[in-house]
């Protein structure tokens, strides 16, 4: 049985069996299709359910920020890459880094690379970044005459190690059906081989593909010609990829548990402690509507419910949360009974929140940012 | 002359002359008027930036968590509004307050008053909450007889004395004029006086009225019959307020440094480090569009310039922040360079980045979340 009697305000709770499924199933799978797994540690920051990871072999991350490089490089881990554009502001930092794990960068113009190289002293690993359609950073996958004046220049830096050509195909957390999201995935392999090939007649051979977005990892069954996988959200999944039908309820392994301040029947509302400052003012869109979360009641062994089905939380402020209840279940809420909400997206949310508790009371803490 | 060479990573800049005198504007306009100023300190959240209030002879403020009431109490508040519906499971927090300051707490159920009543052993002021059509929290003001059994109910407890009404008339921030915005504020306080004369003549006298918001307190000239005013907001000002003809550009006092990682001039975008989990995911519509922040060049003296126009963050992820910006611009902008950007709403940004750099380089703590 849970206990969420000590719970006075928002609390990000995790059901540790999920998470460790979660795991476990996407570190089998590539296993299984001999796909390095670079799982995205961005979504837990944690270096505790970093060593949930360890457990099922793992021993290459992905992080966003060098913070998040340099926390899990003091955990003990060896082989990291950093998934944003070099930021050529925090080059000391990096150096420090490469001086001490293997670390991989991500690059897309010809200054960086000289910037980079002109100061590092020590061996990196770098990707390029492609863009496979996202349109949020990288060089077009269709222009290969782009790639060619940094490849040239990676040639001029003994320490800047050329890896290969990553791409995050996060256009599929936008699709509107897992067939979609399936075919955004397969169409980014295709393009990422395209460029590849195209690369290798002009004598770049040997390049590396990593690619990874949560949808697309979930959903396919075949990983495809790629040499590595990096999802993140998968560890604890939410609102998004439940609605958008890339995992089942029984997989989402994260939810907050807001108390209940008021109730409105006349308006079928309920309003929880719980706003933007802890849930993120993410969304999903129903029907063209926003929606900041859906919302579950609590259950006594496995912390929340199934989402009910008509509920979620239609608007949000600074700690307001308001929630759309149908009119059944209002009679049984009281100001003080907690409600457990899936946040849209998860990562923020974990962010927001700083920490997390078990369904078993436990904290387990994160990175400080 | 600013000196921003050491700004690494997203970092949000206070410009402390216009805070202060954001700060004296409002306190000597609500002075001037003979109303009660309670700013609503959930927006700065720091116990500096609190004294320079003081200095302009405030004693009574607002926050929306326990938490803050308890972090500012412990630096010298003695007179706090807690302006969010009392959360039943903190009670015990509350009761501790109430033991050493002058709490104001809010209900709109009788429910309710009697939890806390049957609980605190140390008068608290209790206010009403109104909804005069935000449709958030409280009741309607023009359902008298919702009121009735909650001051009825009051009287039962010695520990809760009645206050007055409150409300918070925040439908201000989706107006599309300063004329609206001044209209919803006067028809606020029409609504609540029509509420205290009805409730007067049922035997509920001398009942306060306490408003606010930063756009009707900002553009009215006049704050009407109402006994004090909460506006918190204005102490920065932010892109909502400015894009709604609340404020001028010299009085935006806060703006988020973001790196520039990536220049891609053929789609007339910048790549910035700085991305949902700095600037919170709150947005301004404009044409229809969502704007996640205005973008300005950095300033010499004042840390930033006027935003550029037609320049905006189009996009954020986690860590990145996508900017469209006008091609006359591009060609001056590298990676490394620093872009300073205007948040949507300083609220959420302020409380996600957990303290302040002034632009003369001195770290302003916040309460730790």
């Amino acid at each position: 049985m849970v206990d969420f009697s000590d719970i006075q305000k928002p609390t990000l709770l995790l059901h540790p069996g999920r998470v460790r499924e979660n795991i476990r199933m996407m570190a089998s799978r590539a296993r299984a299709q001999g796909k390095r797994f670079r799982p995205h540690f961005k979504t837990h920051q944690s270096a505790e359910i970093g060593e949930w990871f360890r457990e099922e072999g793992i021993t290459s991350i992905t992080v966003s920020s060098v913070d998040m490089a340099i926390y899990f490089a003091d955990h003990g881990w060896g082989d990291i890459t950093l998934a944003f554009p070099v930021n050529l502001r925090q080059v000391d930092e990096l150096q420090e880094l490469a001086a001490r794990i293997k670390l991989g960068l991500l690059v897309e113009s010809a200054e960086v690379v000289r910037s980079l190289g002109a100061r590092l002293t020590h061996g990196v690993n770098i990707w390029l970044k492609v863009d496979t359609g996202l349109h949020r950073a990288g060089l077009p996958w269709d222009q290969t005459s782009a790639f060619l004046p940094i490849l040239a220049g990676l040639e001029h830096h003994p320490f800047l190690n050329v890896a290969g050509l990553l791409t995050h195909a996060g256009h599929s957390y936008h699709a509107d059906s897992p067939d979609e999201i399936i075919h955004i995935y397969n169409e980014s392999v295709k393009r990422m081989n395209i460029l590849r090939q195209s690369l290798a007649s002009s004598g770049w051979r040997g390049l590396e593909i990593s690619i990874g977005d949560t949808p697309g990892c979930s959903l396919v069954a075949d990983f495809g010609e790629v040499d590595e996988i990096r999802p993140g959200n998968f560890v604890f999944y939410d609102a998004q990829q439940l609605s958008a039908g890339v995992c089942r309820v029984e997989q989402v392994a994260a939810a907050m548990a807001c108390p209940v301040v008021a109730v409105h029947p006349e308006r079928s509302e309920i309003v929880v402690y719980g706003g933007a400052i802890h849930l993120s003012k993410d969304w999903i869109e129903v029907n063209g509507e926003r929606r900041f979360g859906l919302v579950a009641l609590c259950h006594s062994t496995d912390g929340w419910n199934a989402p009910i089905s008509g509920a979620y939380v239609s608007a949000l402020s600074q700690e307001h949360g308001i929630v759309h209840m149908p009119e059944q279940y209002l009679a049984e809420i009281q100001p003080g009974d907690l409600m457990c909400i899936i946040p849209p997206h998860i990562c923020l949310a974990a962010q927001a929140m700083g920490f997390y508790r078990t369904i078993h009371g436990r904290r387990i803490e994160m990175m400080k940012s």
